[in-house]
């Protein structure tokens, strides 16, 4: 199935980015900054799942309108800033907010995206809004041949109308397309979806001694421990480099 | 007004790209190779003014539903190989259709682009849809740090959704975005929706002796000659690089 694809889109957070460690050591420089002591790693957690995981789960049930993932960080951040008693102005909450948009690349990530990027078409397909993806490539150096999100279609995956629009807008069949993911349940929507499918492992992404993701399942069509040997594994197959 | 600028968003045909000489060169080497004369430089303007000018005017004002670029493309050029009698089969004409994919940029827009990238997020907002904008850049190695186009809104510029969209997608004001174009009429519709505007004069887009753009009115923020000069424009003005 592989030999066919001709563009891989990537999940970002936790895939690519390492978002609970850029997080934490912003965290703690502000704290420190403002003479305030935070467990910051409770702090980052309850930021990613309360405010980002299960906002997007409420957009996708209707609970809540549309919004993209700045805001439904900003939402959660107002709520921990009152509850931590981290009091900030309207200027340092907008620029916390946007600690999503400086998220630091796994070590592997910019070399292995930039061995990948030669022979095919690489695009992030995130949860996270346009501007925040564009944002944080700029600032980590890596280049991406498009941005794509769910912003786009006002929709979250593992909506199946995020991986067909992602292929749509590359002017690709899904087949064509291969999604690259550390997270089972979105590589399962691609899947659904008819996307080809590529797990790499980040087992520590929620820290040490964090919850781990499930294992991959034999269904996926390639499985790395990182993105060199992602760029290993896709390039040793014999198909034309991108013309 | 240019101080506040964070963004610069640039029309693609006839701005960055030479569409009118990429297609004919094709065309001459398609041409030579099925053993037939052919009128390319009108086959070229006719390709583009029937089939996608027009095409543009006649989806915004609802006489053709939503196509994008390609699609436009390559319903005029399915009239025009019947009417110019160059038989190609279906792979045949799928592969000309996309030489609006592989247009070749004007000799300063790279280096010019590169040099504004330092400073300025960079982005195409253009009528083309994001697969062609996408594989141009990467056969052009043009750095973009993101993909905007009118296709992400299924709307044609000068319709003031674009420009507002493409704001809004990179998080920021209209105020805060500056289109660059060589076509007033773009211009004058980005100054009508808020943003900033930068004239690049591109008097040959329709050929030595074809029809020249209107002059730049004074309405614009900045004139340049090209790309060099634009960053050469913009770089001096005092305002915080990218961070």
């Amino acid at each position: 199935m592989t030999g066919s694809v001709r563009a891989l889109v990537f999940d970002v957070f936790g895939t690519v980015v390492d978002w609970r460690k850029t997080v934490i050591q912003e965290g703690i420089a502000l704290g420190s900054a403002k003479g305030k002591q935070i467990a910051w790693e409770e702090f980052a957690d309850r930021w990613r799942v309360e405010g980002y995981v299960r906002g997007v789960d409420d957009v996708s049930a209707g609970k809540l309108p549309w919004m993209n993932a700045d805001e439904l960080h900003r939402r959660k951040l107002d709520e921990l800033l009152i509850e931590y008693g981290l009091e900030l102005n309207e200027a340092e909450a907008a620029h916390f907010n946007r600690v999503w948009h400086r998220l630091e690349p796994f070590p592997d990530a910019v070399v292995g995206l930039e061995q990948l990027r030669q022979r095919y078409t690489i695009a992030p397909l995130s949860n996270g809004n346009v501007s925040l993806l564009t944002n944080m490539a700029k600032r980590a150096d890596i280049r991406w041949d498009c941005i794509l999100s769910g912003e786009l279609f006002k929709k979250y995956k593992p909506d199946p109308q995020v991986y067909l629009g992602g292929a749509r807008l590359l002017g690709l069949e899904a087949s064509e397309t291969m999604l690259v993911a550390s997270h089972t349940s979105d590589l399962e929507g691609a899947r659904r979806a008819g996307l080809a499918t590529a797990f790499v492992g980040r087992p520590h992404q929620w820290g040490i001694g964090g919850p781990l993701e499930p294992k991959p399942s034999d269904a996926f069509d390639v499985v790395a421990v990182d993105f060199i040997d992602l760029a290993d594994k896709l390039l040793t197959i014999r198909v034309p480099a991108f013309r």
